[in-house]
């Protein structure tokens, strides 16, 4: 009898997660019917519902709930944010075995590319057949060997739009407006921000990321003199800025939030919370005025009309904002996944799905497996050549991001 | 000679208020060419550009560039927060006499529509023709006499939208989320929040508004008692929330923001920022494992997981987020508006454009025109029967919404 199949979810949900899901759900029902697997079952979620033996069946369900499932942003499964060590990972592996286990597939970040990595060592070591593979999803678009991240596209689908509507509201009633935009480490999220842009005077005027020292002094001047310029400014800002871009504990959010959550990860708790673009916002008042008043000596601090607003989940879960290309893609990771599990190409009984740019200059995906290590728990910063005078993306950047994330409505103006 | 006419836009932008804007546009290049007016200006940002004789022409604007204006959010011609007295109406009136305006389109809420007001009386009482017609816009919804104001729909859309991912993603990963939702004074737009649940156990479970007393007491009690059921709770609450409904200087944002910023109307400034948020978000931190211990001893404080949001400016500016209903009312209310100023219905050579349902159980709109007084100053609550226990929505708020927002997508769900 063959082995059965198991899938999970896992991290910080996507606007596509569910697109993989459903590739692999679709990929598993046909090789359930031509009789290479067994029971096909969902992972309540991710790897905490594998040890505590909650499962969902996965077997012939409707395409019309599998289509509105593949619509629905979030993890259909339910996710975790539990890191599992080596003796997780034993429970994780006690748990197949007794559920005749013989393909896993997790979707998620790199943390779950080691969990799929450690895993399968395991099985293989005790030679038992277990075929791992792992679906990348993540809005921070930060995991190696892979061009992108399924995830990314449509999180920078919001983002942008969001700038775009958000400087057409700046133009309309002038000031000072900083968009606090999620990404703990990269800042490819944040510089999305600029995808909706179309000339000079078009926001966002300026983008910090983690990858770049904040200063403040540079940041003050910097928006001085986009005011000074423009009679107005927005900024896009990563929620992960820091004094020091290799050093995790000088995180300017973490300074200010003292005493904030840590989560399994170690990861400081930044998302859901104003406390940055507030002190940036407060920054910006108490300094700005004095540095304004050598080229604007109109401008005081009773004038200065200075806002945040921190994006927070929205980015990751809002219906209906969704990249088609990232959608495609997120599908086909899904059904890949399942392929190569099966099919083991190059030897790779286990792996992970990545995507590299076909040559040419048309944009086209090829899918390819690569080894679980190769994706697992480092991270892929956003190069800091595609940052310009630390505060503005290259072109470079623009060329690689605009296919990911489809194509941007343009604004209307009439002054 | 015709007389010349103006358009102007006011107040805190919306995704639709460029369709009333292209909707009067239309209409008034066909009134243009039957030589009906003279010139078509725009004032730039409003009464401010009308008082310093800052202008662009209207003339002759090629239907795709007024297409891609009706399209993008905010407002095209810039907005103020001017809010004029006699003297400031006198400079108005001046600046029309000079320019030979006899047609004043006002596109803005209760304080544009008592600017209208005052500007046409003081046309009358000098024996100087002015047709002076208001469009009401407000993502608040909350004028008066007209049965709902066009980009209520569109925000409604937004938060409902917003509402339905935030809830997927906290089922993914359960916790307590709360969700800041703007509106100063009026519920209307938090209460749109509950417009994409299919079931209860879809959230917002939890919804506050100003229209009703706020108790942090109650507050605590409902989310544990949700939390306790559900495992979670997502709640929606109104940046305007207060001690005493009927008190504005009971607000609990305005407490927290001591020293915030006032603006021209007397108005506490408590957008762009996340301090409301984070301060209930700490409450519930604070308070929640006390009271949950009754129900769930194993909810222990560093458990808890709690966020907040504040959705901010993305509310009423969002590219692509707009309800179809909403643009086509929007653009009519435009083009009826220079019907009515040119056609005086009822005697009435200056108003405001009004809409009310007609009878029947399908929704379809009237147009009609409404005197500037009924709209102007006083605005429209809530209906406070329409809140169920201080924390939920009735039925009848749903059968008044739901064609406001036009259909919701359904989520999939396999768990």
């Amino acid at each position: 009898m063959a082995g059965n199949a198991v899938i999970g979810q896992s991290g910080g949900p996507t606007a596509v997660i569910n697109q993989s899901l459903v590739g692999a759900i679709e990929a598993l029902s046909a090789a359930q019917k031509a009789g290479k697997i067994g029971k096909l079952l969902g992972a309540k979620h991710g790897v905490r519902g594998i040890i505590n033996n909650e499962f969902v069946s996965l077997d012939n369900l409707p395409a019309e709930l599998l289509e509105r499932v593949a619509q629905t942003p979030s993890s259909a499964l339910g996710s975790t944010r539990d890191k599992p060590d080596e003796a997780y990972c034993q429970k994780i592996f006690e748990s197949f075995k007794k559920n005749n286990i013989e393909y896993f597939f997790y979707i998620g970040g790199n943390d779950s590319a080691d969990t799929a990595r450690i895993t399968a060592e395991m099985a293989q070591k005790a030679g038992v057949k277990l075929n791992v593979y792992h679906v990348c999803k993540t809005i921070d678009n930060d995991l190696r060997t892979t061009d992108h991240c399924p995830g990314y596209g449509s999180a920078g689908r919001f983002v942008a739009l969001a700038h775009q509507g958000d400087d057409a509201d700046n133009r309309s009633l002038k000031g000072i407006k900083i968009n606090i935009i999620m990404g703990r480490d990269a800042g490819w999220l944040t510089a999305a921000s600029v995808l909706g842009r179309y000339d000079e005077s078009d926001g966002p005027h300026l983008v910090y990321v983690p990858e770049v020292d904040f200063s403040e002094e540079k940041f003050i001047n910097d928006v001085a003199r986009v005011y000074a310029k423009f009679g107005r400014c927005v900024v896009a800002v990563s929620e992960g800025i820091r004094y020091k871009a290799d050093d995790k504990k000088s995180l300017l959010a973490a300074k200010i939030m003292e005493g904030g959550e840590v989560d399994a990860h170690g990861n400081k708790q930044l998302s859901g919370s104003g406390a940055l673009g507030d002190y940036l916002s407060n920054l910006v008042k108490a300094k700005l005025p004095a540095g304004l008043s050598l080229t604007d000596p109109k401008v005081s601090a009773g004038k200065l009309r200075v806002r945040a607003d921190t994006f927070g989940y929205l980015q990751r879960s809002f219906p209906t904002i969704v990249s088609e290309t990232d959608a495609v893609e997120a599908r086909q990771c899904g059904r890949n996944a399942v392929q190569y599990a099966l099919t083991a190409p190059g030897g790779l009984s286990s792996g992970s799905v990545a995507m590299r740019r076909a040559a040419g200059s048309v944009y086209k995906i090829e899918y390819f497996p690569t080894p679980l290590s190769s994706v697992a728990r480092q991270t892929k910063p956003l190069p800091v050549e595609w940052v310009v005078d630390g505060n503005s993306m290259s072109d470079a950047y623009l060329a690689y991001a605009r296919p990911l994330v489809g194509p941007m409505p343009r604004p209307g103006r009439l002054i």
